[in-house]
């Protein structure tokens, strides 16, 4: 276990969606989590010095600079947050893992699975705390889930069907960007791997995948507002087959420009006893059925989160009161610090987002292939 | 086309869940279409005289036999109604064209392609008119549906996702059946007509499939309540991936064993300017999505049945007043008398009931090769 | 008890909605209740000869006539259905009672308390089976809610919320009909007598009430298209205040120009150990919640209609197929014949059918006067 | 207006459900939204020291203190934010008020209308800026249907339909607290002004109600787990006619006894041309209805929060993402901010603290004289 500290200075690379979101997740934790450890929101780093500046201002970090190998290598710093983009996942996380700090990462762990392999193997040499942000995992609601089927309470599970549609793509002139980059790029890498880490998490490993995926808008502008448009080269959608290593056998599909769809990250778990069903879109809502019920009584059940469902009770003591979205990654951040503090993984360390990736990189090449694909995984 | 009478005398054979559905549409029929066509329910085949007696006295019709053929051959039936176990569909059908019948068969068409293509090219050279019973289809939202779709309000068409879920085979006690029979048993081959007929009948042919099915409970009562039991050889349930020859790629996922779903026939059909989402678990409501909403106004929107759907206004002339599975059969046979007013063919002939039957087909060789499967059809 | 015999013949006066209805419901009994009675539907009397003829046609009646006195007075009928404008229910039905018919009466009973009373007292000396045509309450699940309550599954009842709200009123071009008739118009009397008979239904006698109401459209064409406005005397909306015989209180709200609702005749009942929802716009499905679940599972439970809530199973033998609004009548038909068969009142008698009545009055004795009025009721 | 630093320093009084959620708020408030003002988490008060040290550090506050009068004088103290028990608030505003602090109180204003009188008297004379801390007004939803209201969109508005349902105090054996205090407590008083708050939010000034009350549990124990029991005199819910000044009648009612239901502040607003539909359990999405649409196309559309419903791209910049009930404090604290920094009233100032009290009053009142009771208010 790493050194432990009554204060953890973060350091965090990047400053996006993501990077606010994390920066809010540090800030809020300890006025919810009664912990021995207090966060301080030492260090931020960007592109260059006045965007870093600004955000520090903005997010309430003490300090900026445009030098991210600096903030790693500042020891002060102990927890490094990387928020940056997917392309330097692995530099960054590399350096970190090497200076002996806690390392944050955002998803996916990186663009390739080789390179994901690179990270996955040199954390665990190196023995430090280590997490990846796959943060609709964290829903408290999706714990139970994970309970009932682990429990036993929905009997053997017989079939996954699972999805993740969203719409942010749908637009044909929104231009070429790392959502596009062949390397790391597509639907499937992008928020495929929501869906994918989610499907893990409650029914484990997946050992093959066949898959068909299709590009839409097979060209968009090299940049926004450009006449100039370059080819498409990444999948807008695709639906996939997957065997588990269980015997389960599911299907997903995955796609960016779906229409209606803001945020549909949605499951149902069929088991000879029972059933659960979710969507991201009422995340604080989960329909159960569970057999058993006297004839005409039977049904699938809406429970509400609540205080019953840890760590509700740490965000409000009263039922039915709703988690967001940014609450989640503060139950993320509290799953760190245990990391930290206990010295046992979370479940999505860096090994599982090498898993992921892996499941990912045997959809697309089963696109590509027509065939079942093994997932590779070691 | 056949000779067209003010009144038709429906001869039928079987009187099970099917059987009772057709006699009530039959009967129901008149009373709410104003139809040059009157129909009589005159006589009705069963396996042996004193049950086809009963179902006489019960369903409404003047006369009973054990003899199907009798009643095939009976110059006074015009049309034959069949809802007899699917083995026997072939030759039934098969001897009622022969004598210039119309033929309203419920779905499957038969028992396997070859059967039903024998069906199919025999309909069409005798010229007689013909139905396959997929009474979802009748749905007026379902019309909406595809409205929508041809008329290129939801834009170009780019992804499906598609279910049939019931749970009527979850008890293992239940014993071996025609359900279970290798020859068109098993879960697709039953219910997987259904979301298959209805994804052919919004968005068109599909060319090749890629599937993968389980068999959960493996061996079932001989009989019920016996103790010796026999291997399942059929799917319980199967995942597919469906290539359109549109281009567009699609999902289903098909169960009989779905603990807490009783009629999840549901499905989304994606464009680029729109969506629909349906479940026939809420089959009087139907959700779309079209682009074009004013900013923070846009949303899925749930239309109730009512008159603007029409034939919903021959059921109740006020909206919101619900139609229930029954009266999607009325509707089916309101179709029939159309196809033999008319003589044009509806499109759930048996062409398309082989052309079902063919991408059943194709599921299935799929879940055996383990490859994409082209789908047979001419 | 009247003298039953084999077959019953059906005389029925008006051809409207509920006209169509209530003989679509005659037809379909026979091929869906095994029932000792069959049904002929004989004789329709409408306005004149020709409608009258007409109906006959197209809902499937032998003779028709322009007198529906000689309709009622034919020795042949053996009920008399009335689907006539509510002024002329009274006439009819004495008339009927007088010739010893069932009298088979829509809601409402009549125009006014006194007429409904008369009607009541009527019937209930010449000891004629007697029905009145609350469709609402047919619905099986509506009978599972009853269950719960008076089987104490729901604990002590203490509160009820309801509404019915439609909005076919809402277009101010709309002209003056029965509807705007200051004797029995307006939406408190109009569709306020379906919620009030659900609340009675489930909860029993309603001794006082407070409300208000509102006209919103306070003139309207005297007839379609005219250009000449005359005032409108009756409520477009009412909010009030229940208060049950049972110590129980409770709130409705009743609207005919309630935009976007079609037909919300909805409720929630409250116990001190359960609650029941449930709204007609999805009238197969029923929401409770029972205490006792284990902490962090509990919830509203979705119930679907299925063989376990009769009569469902004389529709279809599977869960999940819903029932239509039209089926709810077949019920109701079915609940008819037995009180023939039986001579035991059904619930929805003419008794119930003027105290349903009197809260109403009570409803719009108290718009007016500004107080808690008593409901009147022997 | 007051003196506008750039930090201000926070000083609060009670730390419990609400004492957190506003910490919460105000060290979120930085890092969400991009302010002139920066706050500070400066002091803390509590019953006892070891309470208050003890609050500082969990919520992070830099001091504490037991002796509230002190931290109100405390020179440093720019805000005093009032999460004390309901029976303090007076004495607690008035000196904020005196000492010319910003005073953030939590609703309800006060335990009595005269008491929530005094309060507003003050502040207004002293021209400190003054929120009551009425979290559900703050959901970006609730804007779009304000909006949406005021626009005319929705045409003139007709109907309101309104509750508040809850389930806390469903247990019998939960003992006497300030919830049952004659003064200030039931459930009218306690979560009826959460209702009563968003119907004149969105419909304005109420001058008139109806109401009847009624008391489950007659008695409870004195304190938790005792023997003793002592009468209730508080309502356990009521049911309300309430009058608008614009002439529109709606009806509310309130429970906190009701079963199943843990947050349904819920309601519909009816207009001639659209009405919305909201609960807060799904606090996330609004159902609305416009008019206009082509025929058969028409029905509620489920709206999603997003960025295009301000401030909600303030915590994310992708739609669908869901805000959480914390979020609603910071959004109220960003509003906090803009009182002081602009100088200009909130619309839940104290004036309308007192305000939604008088209704409150006059339900009460009404419940006990069965009349109408006009609402005061100047």
């Amino acid at each position: 276990m790493i050194n432990v500290k009554k204060t953890l200075h973060v350091g965090m690379i990047g400053s996006g969606f993501m990077g606010k979101c994390h920066a809010n997740a540090f800030r809020a934790f300890g006025g919810l989590f009664d912990s021995p450890i207090s966060i301080e929101l030492y260090k931020i780093a960007d592109i260059n010095d006045e965007l870093a500046a600004q955000s520090a201002r903005t997010l309430g970090f003490e300090h900026s600079t445009s030098d991210w190998k600096a903030l790693v290598d500042d020891p002060l710093v102990d927890i490094v947050s990387i928020a940056a983009p997917n392309a330097l996942h692995e530099e960054i996380a590399l350096r970190a893992i090497d200076r002996g700090k806690t390392v944050y990462c955002e998803k996916p762990l990186s663009v390739s699975t080789e390179s994901a392999r690179k990270m996955m193997l040199a954390v665990e040499a190196a023995g430090v705390a280590n997490l990846v942000g796959f943060n609709f995992l964290r829903n408290p609601l999706i714990a139970v889930c994970r309970d009932m089927i682990a429990s036993g309470k929905l009997g053997e599970i017989i079939s996954f069907k699972g999805r993740h549609a969203e719409n942010y793509m749908l637009n044909e002139s929104l231009p070429h960007s790392f959502r596009t980059d062949p390397a790391g790029g597509g639907a499937v890498a992008d928020i495929g791997s929501h869906i994918v880490s989610m499907a893990r998490y409650l029914l484990g490993g997946i050992s093959e995948v066949t898959a068909r995926s299709r590009t839409i808008h097979r060209s968009r502008p090299v940049t926004l507002g450009s006449a100039e448009l370059a080819p498409v080269e990444v999948d807008d959608l695709a639906h996939a087959i997957l065997q588990f290593d269980s015997g389960v056998v599911g299907s997903i599909d995955v796609n960016w420009m779906s229409t209606g769809r803001s945020m549909d990250l949605s499951f149902e778990v069929t088991g000879t006893r029972g059933a659960v069903s979710f969507s991201q879109e009422r995340m604080n809502e989960l329909h159960i059925w569970e057999a058993g019920k006297s004839a005409g009584y039977g049904g699938f059940k809406k429970i509400e989160t609540g205080p019953d469902h840890p760590p509700y009770g740490n965000f409000c003591p009263a039922a039915g009161h709703h988690l967001g979205f940014n609450d989640l990654k503060v139950i993320e951040v509290s799953e760190l610090i245990d990391t930290v503090l206990t010295g046992k993984s979370n479940f999505t360390d860096f090994r599982e987002g090498y898993r992921v990736q892996c499941a990912i990189d045997a959809i697309l090449r089963s696109t590509k292939s027509g065939h079942w694909e093994k997932v590779a995984g070691d």
